[in-house]
């Protein structure tokens, strides 16, 4: 094994998001994990918070050791406020929280409803939606994680979008897990509450359209609009996005064509796989991969892509750790190669 | 109790909607099963097959019995045949296949892949979606009940399409659970693959889509195109489905007016139910129940209607029993006054 | 349908049990709730609260009305102390919470850690297992419905206990469904962590335990000791009771005729079935049946008894109205008909 | 990466335990999969029939390859035949179906219905239960892998029944996911049947019953009885098995004198964790540990001892790639260090 000389430390461990930060990061060849901290459960060791990660052999901490690159899973708001000092003290900073996406300050009022402390930050914060920003994750301090739906529903329109295929108006209807919504207790999250049971919700405007719109417009190069509705339904991990847009032509490709640009567009990417038939959440259980799947429904002159992944690796920590790998000059595949356990 | 005078037949009880036909028949205050049939099961005892209907104390036939009133669960095509001969004897019949769905008997080659046997029964059969059909259903002799997916995308769209709210051209994503699919083993239903598993399918055109196009179209007297894409996800009963269509005119109504519209569109039916919060499938759960949703999306001026249903009751059993009560002259709700199970 | 003459109020109608109750009692010919308490709820639309009772029409008050007969679904200890108060004001009471089941008002401190308030109810109040203790029901002023592991674990062994069949040690492996641990937000109820996921737990001593040998010990005249692991399994309702007990003979009898000498002991119990090959919960899924499968292991000459019920409603609100059918006079299934949801 | 010089191959790699088997080695650093087999898939890529293999990116054949090492995933009887085959051109080899565990060749008869062709085979194999037959594992040329019910309750009793700390009768009640069943359709593998059900099978004798009362009586030095009732519930993986045997002595030790023989026992394995309260299956998802938690019953002087584990992987294909490490002397832990995934 690579000896493992880079220190990272995770803010916010007890999150499902840090945890399966965690879990990552302990297998990874190159980086140290030397510090891992959590809020109310401070004190305790991890592996009594969460059996799974027991061989880490760490206490949770109050505050995160200094080490190369710090991830803050901690809520928006609260990672803005500490993202500004590790900054300060030259961490690099992968945050998962949302207080680095959106590049208008405005947004951060509209939609998170706070007076964003550090619009400088924004400037150069990257969105580390690594397909598409590739190069600025590689240079940058501060990386902005991508929400779980913007990862999908942006990796399943991007060849589209990019290559103007379609009109700029795009419905995206996302079905997610249950671990999207965190690990804080709700209604929403009670097993018996959700167990047989699938529901939209947020349809007065959800927080992860913002940053849809934000990134479609960038790669399309003028204002895309996108009608999101997120549901939930009875499964642990994954989100399956289903994208409809009227293509812009009357004479369109056919479904072979725009397979082969999307087959094209995705060529050299390790995780994002173009496949053959409508793919299932189950395939990327686990994994960093998102699978993409774009058809044609004729009858109406309609591009339909289909687009899944785990919501809590490549819509969070293996994306994170995918970034973090770029932006210490690792290989992007590495800590990041186990296949989806399936079934 | 009334006296239960009215006799019926369930042909495949052992089909999951003829079983649920079963349940609902059975405490029926004015119906009288008097013979069940199934194919591979006949000559068994039907508590030995399904043991929840063991109270039903009765065999399993391989042919009904005489009765005033069948209902035929066999699978399409299939079910075509005996219908004709019921219908022949003077039976009323309630066709819980797709065989009458359809006014174009052509569809039937292009959907089903089969020539119609009885291309004069279509013209008088009912399409029994009971609100939009609830007096010809009264004098009909043969009743086709509507697939599930349908009912539910249907009553979503049905007061915008008859009131002109939205452009022709309507998005149906629909979300299912698994027994949807029927009894019939298949891989896709192997809990194994289906659990922690969603996925699309049919996205080169489901079987339901002409319905939704004939009766939307109907409703609102021109052509209305549809592009419908249905999803499994992990759960046994329920089906979820998100409309979209964009408003007919830039000075749209406000969402609450929609409501109200919606609200008058439905007042007096006993079984769908205008709702003030994005419903849950859960909500329906063993009853007869539609509950729908509309609200709008202003950033796109679009309409957004979320309907659900239990897939297995509104959408199959239940309007079964609803559309027999009409046929029978018993009032609409009787034996299905049940309030779903919760949770 | 009978004229709803009796009244009856349900005491915290928000929790499973209370919602289930409403369910039940908004179908039964005989009675009118008229009305329904909450705590943090009270002054809503019970519809809001839980949109599956919208049909009852009904605020949650914060004090229930006057009736013939007040169901508590309060936690132990609250509720002892509204009961003590509705026995005074002359009411009938069916009492969910645990505070009536123990005979010995010592355990009450040892097992829920509180000084019993009313310890002369005790001495009357009936332990509401309908099949064991009809008669008393039917005379009670005051019934203690049992809980739900309880339930399933005597109707298993009374036939056998009994019978003197087995030595006096008996083992009770129970696995349950989420919703029994209630409405109240824990990490163990929480979707993400209970899916997919199965747990022993409480394993120094269930709160269940005392009833168990209470009524064991009742029914055979001596003491009977009893090992009892729950377990939670990921599923929304029902209880799966497996319980071992070395046989008492060594010559002794064979399956058959602990069969048979099970089903005589259930022969005209509308609501005990024993059945013939080993039960699923689903088979009982919202309905009053309890199943019971007794075989024998000859390898250790031990009887296995199976047994599976749902637990909100013959582990809890459908025993409640079999009891509260008993106590008022009316037929004992009344409003208890409804077959098992299945699938 | 270590040099991935060592070849093996796969028979059956489309069932489950086969799959599985894939995704493990595909990660290990020192061996290479050569071939993968199948029966009805034969032809096909692996990646059709098993997405989330595609990066294999291998074609099914109908005969394994030549390797050192070959793993068969039949089923019993059909493995025998090709094991045979296999040992005689001089592979070694790791069976994972039942036919070589039991070292009584008239079990075969008796449990399995069939003859068993190679009875001389039996004396040498050895029984993979790596924790109690490291040694031997690691002399082998054939090892039979355990079942996964056998794993659990065995690693659960074993210190209990080497200490002669309990009476030689002991309750195995284990709680199996789906997935155990494999990946042929049954109806008890139906989502809709399985889903919210909990159900107990084989009551008159599972066949993983003689390999525990085979490897218990060895472990004890004479023969111990065991009743056990396997039960399904709904989920995918994990089984979680609850063990209840009566203590020797009437001065029994204490619970912590018990656990800390428990952590004697297992104290340098690496899959083997004693932990400090009851374990959830969801703690082993997907990695090959397996935990244990004992507990004393002080009321009935019983051992009660809770053990799980994923049974896909420490339950088959990971014990088989932990034995495989023995025979081919690499390092026991090698390709078997990811961490659960948790949620």
């Amino acid at each position: 094994m690579t000896n493992k000389a880079t220190t990272v430390s995770i803010i916010n461990v007890t999150s499902y998001m840090g945890a399966d930060l965690a879990r990552l990061l302990f297998r990874h060849p190159a980086v140290q994990i030397v510090s891992v901290t959590g809020r109310s459960e401070a004190g305790k060791r991890l592996g009594i918070v969460m059996p799974h990660l027991a061989a880490l052999d760490m206490t949770i901490d109050t505050e995160p050791k200094e080490a190369e690159l710090v991830f803050s899973s901690l809520p928006h708001k609260a990672s803005a406020e500490v993202v500004m000092r590790l900054i300060d003290k030259g961490c690099k900073v992968i945050d998962l929280s949302a207080d680095f996406r959106l590049k208008d300050v405005a947004e951060y009022q509209e939609w998170y409803q706070f007076s964003h402390p550090a619009s400088e930050l924004l400037r150069d914060a990257v969105y580390g939606l690594t397909e598409l920003h590739r190069f600025e994750v590689a240079e940058a301090k501060l990386v902005a994680n991508p929400g779980c739906y913007p990862t999908g529903a942006i990796l399943a329109m991007a060849p589209a979008v990019k290559a103007g295929l379609i009109q700029n108006d795009i419905i995206v209807d996302s079905k997610s897990g249950i671990s999207g919504a965190g690990r804080t207790l709700s209604m929403a999250g009670h097993f018996a509450e959700a167990n047989e049971s699938a529901a939209a919700y947020s349809l007065e405007g959800h927080r992860h359209l913002p940053e849809m719109v934000q990134e479609l417009s960038a790669a399309q190069g003028r204002p895309v609009t996108v009608t999101f509705v997120p549901h939930l339904v009875p499964m642990t991990r994954g989100i399956l996005t289903s994208c409809y847009a009227s293509l812009a032509s009357i004479s369109p490709p056919t479904v072979g064509e725009v397979r082969q640009m999307y087959r094209d567009f995705y060529q050299d990417e390790p995780f994002v796989k173009v496949v053959e038939a409508p793919p299932h959440t189950k395939h990327t259980w686990g994994s960093n991969l998102c699978l993409v799947y774009p058809a044609i429904d004729e009858r109406t002159n309609r591009l339909v892509v289909i687009s899944c992944l785990d919501n809590l690796v490549k819509g969070g920590s293996g994306q994170a750790v995918q970034n973090m790998n770029l932006m210490l000059g690792f290989p992007e595949t590495m800590g990041l190669e186990a296949l989806p356990v399936y079934p």
